[in-house]
């Protein structure tokens, strides 16, 4: 059967903060600029999830993408949607929440749900001009 | 001559908190929903400035969009990107920071900087599924 | 208070047919040309509903986005999602559904339900290169 | 019967240079900047013609979309599109080709090929972050 | 010489429904939610087919792009675009419509028309935010 | 460490003609069709350039955007944006300015100034519907 990869579009808005909590305000902000302002600034993220695998020759589908839209949604959106990820999100207490860690989480989060036959990646979209993916490597 | 309207898109990426000082957090959530939590979140807002005039018939501007752009940067973007709106913007401290006070307070910055012979619109997008315009009436 | 235009952004995905019930095939698609296929085609219909009206002083709304997605969600798009409007939406049991119609229809329906002390608009995407706005003149 | 505006979408690309012809070519990179480069640049340039006007009751149509996109592409898309505008387009041999001057060109193109019943607005995009709107007021 | 990848993206509206026809229309609906509907739904489909080879050093191009385009509007437009997908396209009279399997068709039938030097890849977005690749694999 | 690919967008404006300056004008056409106007057309080139490698443990980057912004900037906004690009543009006085060999110089001109451990893509898009991409093969 064919290998095609199935992509869902979703979007959360999260506030943030860029820094290294072992360094001081001054050190923050020659390092990380603006963005390591102390009451926080926030993006409006939108994030691809990617699915790989061969093609279910009675259904037609890879995965449900229904399936995935709701698993985006009760791991991802419920996790990150509305919230300061600095302060809400867990795994970001002790990791700076740059666009390259966000991805790597939601990788973690989503791999976990998905039947290890098929491959994931992400795309993540900090603003339309910054962005990332990862695929697990 | 021909009335042209000129547009200029800018964008900014903030935090704010949507709530009403006088209500508790209860009374907040109620209203506003998983906009008033009280740790933040945030957007990247898209800003369209609009100006009305006739073309001048020398240069063939309504404006120069250079010195619209300048202005739109050392009065918004400065002001606002990378801010927490509710922490950090003076207007915002008393007036809730809804996508509609956001424009309201961006055409009125605006307004006093730009001609009075040319008229002045203002289109923000708090999420590309959530805008507002407002045209000082 | 500022009169603010506040707009959302919504979508559904339909079949259609362009065609006059009184002229033959031959003259619908003479006429129409391939949007009268008598086996139907379909689009991606991407819709703005705009409200303008006053800013309320206490929430610093025009009306609540949430209730408008609601509105939008129950009047427009369970009518009109994953339909065919020829065949399932009664309002083009007898009325031709080109972007024109559907719009008027739209503003119809949303027109009933929402304060008289509001000015609606109404903008329909039938692809990203043909739309139409309608404000119910 | 319903007033409705339709929309169409049509795009060329061109080369231009922004300069007053009667100053030098230092006073002209003074006031336009890079623009004013005598050996030209170039757009991608987006433009939205809109057309206002009773519903049909027999088509559904304001007016046919395949009409107003031939109309386009024979006035607009054939002098325009891949050409030097100061060069090869006789009305900018004495005009400067902003883009406001370049809109209320296919304005005047446009409007004495639509019937008079009708209302024409032009929207030029000249990039993503600059474009203007004129109704031949 | 370089190998680079050259992308055209091109579109079609068309009407469709998912389904299994060994199944009931109550099973169908189990499992395919909405996009079973009997009566058709329908899409506006963008898609981008990218070859990639050697870059000629006479032409500077991989492949001739205006020939790619009379190729898609050929193969997959003149067979995709205003039909009932399930009705009117042979491939569809036994295989599910889903997006996968419209871009293996896709696949196959340029495949076949495109020099075996260069490699090909399907991009097909059913919406904005469902959309899958196939590369031949 | 995760190896994650980050993503900067950037765009410039210029002139150009497509052409094989061995040919005469009239072969060029046959061959470039109106892409070889000898008075040039433009465009509104949006580039996206891709980097990968390990996010770094201490500061959540794989390489500082602001870096890479500044990079593109200086060696290619400031070399291409709004020339010409076949006279004003030293690399292509002998090769012709396809996407394709633009995207080939970027590589080239970026490749230098970016740590070897690095990977390094080029995402060229000429028009929204046609582009290159390039990763150095």
């Amino acid at each position: 059967m064919p290998r095609v990869t199935v992509h869902r579009k979703a979007h959360f808005n999260a506030a943030h903060r860029i820094f290294n909590k072992e360094w001081s305000d001054q050190k923050n902000l020659e390092f990380f600029g603006k963005c390591s302002n102390p009451n926080y600034h926030g993006h409006n993220y939108d994030l691809i999830v990617s699915v790989t695998g061969e093609v279910d020759p009675v259904s037609g589908f890879v995965m449900d993408l229904s399936i995935l839209r709701r698993l985006i949604k009760s791991e991802i959106e419920e996790a990150f949607d509305h919230k300061n990820l600095n302060v809400e999100v867990s795994e970001f207490k002790k990791m700076n929440p740059t666009a390259e860690n966000i991805a790597v989480v939601i990788y973690d989060k989503l791999r976990v749900k998905i039947d290890e036959k098929l491959d994931l990646s992400i795309k993540l979209y900090e603003t339309p001009r910054n962005f990332v993916t990862y695929s697990g490597e």
